[in-house]
């Protein structure tokens, strides 16, 4: 399994991990400090956990400390109790027997060495199926230390956090069973978050890799972290990425559920995908996509599309309901559904299984259908206390991008948006993350709460590590460029920390500031490769001579003392101009 | 120099250069046909120039076939005269003593073999400074070839181009001395166009790599390029580059009278500008970057500013103004610089050398005050017949982006807007491609006709050849995406075509029909290798069990045999569901 070696340390030796203590002692809070060359510092939103701490030391095999453990606890509403077993086709394997919890299949060799060995665990879920979820916490008023958490990350108010919540407006998803995560929250008045899928599939990747790419996202600024695993393995990879997840991890059941049937839809049924459901939230996982909109008489819908049903989970459910002419037992026993995830303060992303997967299908019929079915589903969690978001597209053209925020706003009574993209053209294969990019950038400024990346291998491959670096660079892009639309507090003081050092030329505080820190520095390094040029007061595009930032802070210079002497300077000098009659042709001679 | 091998080829066997015919047999106006694996064929808009023409030989000794000349020849309104003799200050050599047409100068003999061999030529004009440019000819209601040829191009009737360019709204920069180039048109009513700059500057960079810059970026979809070396050999290279480019070629003539002033912004006069705008008329130059608006008063407007002024040319005439207390001589020489561009049919691009370097300072007052000064000029170069186009920002966050085109339009009387980005955040050197596509694809929504790129070394260090191409795609994504968002006549055309192989698992024509062929291919070979996977019936992220499109596909057939008995039978089911009263909750047992 993945050691030490490559889960730990900041992309710079400038950015220091540093906690800010909340209402109690054990309330620390993460923020990433970036320090800079003139002794000033830079607070930024940090996911990167434990891993960039100094103080901790990295044991993928055992796992993250039980930050929440006490707050679970000591709230009193959660009992431990005997999970289900352990069977052999959790892990997609063929011998249907049942072994013992921590065991492995007999088929699979590979697997033995794959068996989460870290400190030993018991479910938890609230006594008699209450409802423990941050939800119905704040219905009743109380703030939760996960909301204060929440909260002081944002730079907010905990009350803010706990009334949008309250409101259905904002998610705060951590299952019990996950108490390593460090609580985030999700809606449109709070920092655009960013999603990174990873996961397995039956062509290719492993365990190790899968755990080394959630970390590896989450230390580039993924906020979550969906494991979308089909394959082999599923849920001993998905033992090892929550045991080590310092941020929520959202699945789409159904992937699970397919792969115990065989790959065959048609034979999913309620029963499996309760078990697999259960399975997963005695694990630990925070929030799943469900597609309980894809009604029987939405597929028709489809027929005529350019690209039909695009999304994975819609395609099997369509399939099923097809198979058997019925609705699908998503939609039918949604409220049974909404029974379990509350018991566990699991989310729901309810998922846009009809989704447009081409510029050609975007707002269509089929789409929107759909979009008034999850409203309806919406309510209907909430009703139970479950916390809810709405999944978005997809492929959408630029004009037609307002429309999906404004209509979803309206219809799901404001629940968290969490779109995927959207593209906003289908013609450039390999560079799909910009295409995204662009649309997830505006969904974001128009309400967006948060964004599910796209790596540079959409439509083509599995991502490698560079792919999800790009991806959730760009997508930490978008988000911020949305921030700062949207006016966000302390969005801009990063810009603005950023240009100054710019006009500066403190090219360290450039990079340290940056994004990706190790990209610029290599992209400046290929040009000026000497360390002295990382101090030189001029650009490595336009050499000593000609760099504007260098001439214009010689005007600043040349033109007097103070900044507020050379206002008054030129100020003088510009009433001069007026006093000569703004003559556009002066002559030449005087 | 650079041979055959690097200048040669499209990025597919499967793009074949095709040509329309217009009204004479020598309009032969060249697109890209794209074959598909189904026996249709999508054209595509082309930019490369005759290099990807099998019938052509490349050899950038002997550059371009001349296109145009008989086209200018035949107006009879030019003639040929002896123009400025070469000098070594014009390839930026401090040798202050003049050398015969051809010759090099003694003390850089590197040189000496940059001196371009091809086909002799010298420089022709408006008899007795007439205007001959495309603007005056539209005026007139006359449809030139080059109209013609544009309008080809964009599948549009010549008149409507005609029309545009009269009113100003659009300008098709092709200089009487670079009958090399391939007309195009630029402005709102037309596909968004794409600027990418090269050039080599004082740190790095060589006459070789600019030209394979200049072939290479055209390769992608490039519309233009500007010229923006500032070192040495400034004329030589830009002689390579103008008689081997098949697109507008643009400089800032500011940039190589500094170099012949010694880099000292205070020495620059009239006389040298006039000059050296000659020697660029006389070269072939397109259009000219001409940073007038800097006045003398608005330079107090950016004291206080976050990133001062980051235009090189606005921040030299800057310099300038301060240093003599007076107005530009750009500003008070504009109309005599209006009569010269004319007899060449220059285009403007007048330059925004106040343009926000920073978020912070985006839409500000030195920003719009210069604009309105822009807009000023723009009348009088119109007045003189002189094509022109208005240059905008920079860094602006996404909700101020629009005020930008709608002032713009408004003050400058609709003229063509050409725009760097904007970046849409500060905080990703290194991926300034895509924080600055962002706004890119919006500003192009919203009116802007052409975008200047950006690649992802901006702020840090000279674009190579990977750089170039990322940028250029980048931006194409943008152009296209704001193409489609204004319902542009075919843009959506590509995304159907490249959507319906996505849908059909024509691996082969999804890659031919993406922007980059040859990354959409090698992205995919990442994950599956072999030959048969590009025509499999599944997708590499998936899996075969898996992939959506497969299930989508066999939701079609399962159900019948035609689209209209899927339907039909779909429909009916789906009316049965409604006669069951649209029940949420069905029991399962029926």
């Amino acid at each position: 399994m993945a050691t030490q070696s490559s889960h730990s340390s900041y992309p710079s030796a400038a950015w220091r991990k540093a906690y800010r203590t909340g209402s109690r002692p054990d309330l620390r809070v993460p923020y990433r400090e970036v320090r800079l060359s003139n002794g000033g510092t830079v607070p930024l939103y940090d996911t990167s956990g434990p891993y960039t701490d100094p103080e901790h030391t990295v044991d993928t095999r055992r796992g993250l400390p039980w930050l929440r453990e006490n707050w679970i606890v000591q709230r009193g509403d959660t009992e431990e109790y005997t999970g289900r077993e352990l069977r052999p086709e959790d892990d997609g394997l063929k011998i249907r027997h049942t072994v013992p919890r921590g065991a492995v299949a007999t088929d699979d060799l590979r697997n033995l060495d794959a068996v989460f060995p870290g400190r030993a665990r018991r479910p938890r879920r609230g006594h008699g199926g209450a409802a423990v979820t941050q939800l119905a916490y704040a219905r009743r008023g109380e703030t939760t230390a996960e909301m204060e958490y929440a909260a002081l990350r944002e730079g907010l108010d905990p009350a803010v956090v706990r009334e949008e919540i309250a409101a259905g407006r904002a998610v705060l998803p951590v299952n019990v069973n996950h108490p390593e995560a460090e609580p985030m929250v999700i809606g449109k008045r709070f920092l655009v978050k960013v999603n990174a899928n990873i996961g397995n599939s039956a062509v290719t990747s492993s365990i190790e890799e899968e755990v080394e790419k959630m970390t590896w996202a989450t230390r580039w600024g993924a906020d979550t972290v969906m494991d979308l695993s089909t394959g082999r393995n599923i849920h001993t990879t998905r033992e090892w990425i929550l045991r080590n997840s310092p941020v929520p991890i959202g699945t789409v059941p159904i992937y699970q559920a397919l792969e115990k049937v065989d790959g065959r839809a048609e034979e999913l049924s309620w029963d499996v995908y309760r078990d697999t459901v259960i399975e997963q939230c005695e694990q630990g996982v925070d929030y799943m996509t469900v597609h309980a909109g894809v009604l029987l008489r939405y597929v028709p819908l489809t027929a005529r599309r350019k690209t039909g049903i695009v999304s994975r989970g819609g395609s099997i459910m369509a399939a099923w309901c097809l198979a058997h002419h019925q609705e699908s037992f998503l939609y039918t026993h949604f409220a049974e559904l909404c029974e379990i995830l509350r018991a566990y303060d699991v989310t729901f992303s309810l998922g846009d299984g009809l989704r447009p997967g081409s510029i050609a299908d975007a707002n269509d019929e089929a789409q929107f259908a759909e979009l008034r079915t999850l409203g309806e589903l919406g309510r209907i969690a909430r009703e139970h206390d479950v916390q809810t978001m709405i999944e978005g597209p997809g492929h959408v053209p630029m004009h037609k991008i307002k429309e999906n925020v404004d209509l979803q706003q309206e219809i799901c009574d404001e629940a968290p948006f969490y779109t995927l993209g959207p593209l906003t053209t289908d013609v450039a294969p390999g560079y799909d993350h910009i295409t995204s990019g662009i649309g997830a950038a505006m969904i974001g400024w128009f309400g967006t709460a948060m964004l599910c990346y796209v790596t540079p291998k959409e439509h083509l491959g599995l991502p490698n590590r560079d792919d999800v670096r790009t991806g959730v660079i760009t997508y930490k892009i978008a988000a911020h460029a949305a921030d700062l639309a949207k006016g966000h507090e302390g969005a801009q003081a990063w810009d603005d920390a950023l240009s100054d050092a710019r006009f500066e030329f403190r090219w360290e505080d450039q990079f340290d500031l940056a994004l990706d820190p190790e990209t610029a520095r290599e992209f400046h390094d290929e040009t000026l490769p000497a360390e002295p040029a990382k101090t030189a007061h001029f650009c490595s595009m336009c050499g000593p001579r000609f760099c504007s930032m260098k001439i214009s802070q010689d005007i600043r210079r040349d033109y007097g003392l103070s900044e507020a002497e050379i206002d008054a300077a030129m100020e003088e000098k510009s009433k001069e101009f007026a006093e000569h009659g703004n003559r556009v042709y002066l002559p030449l001679a005087d």
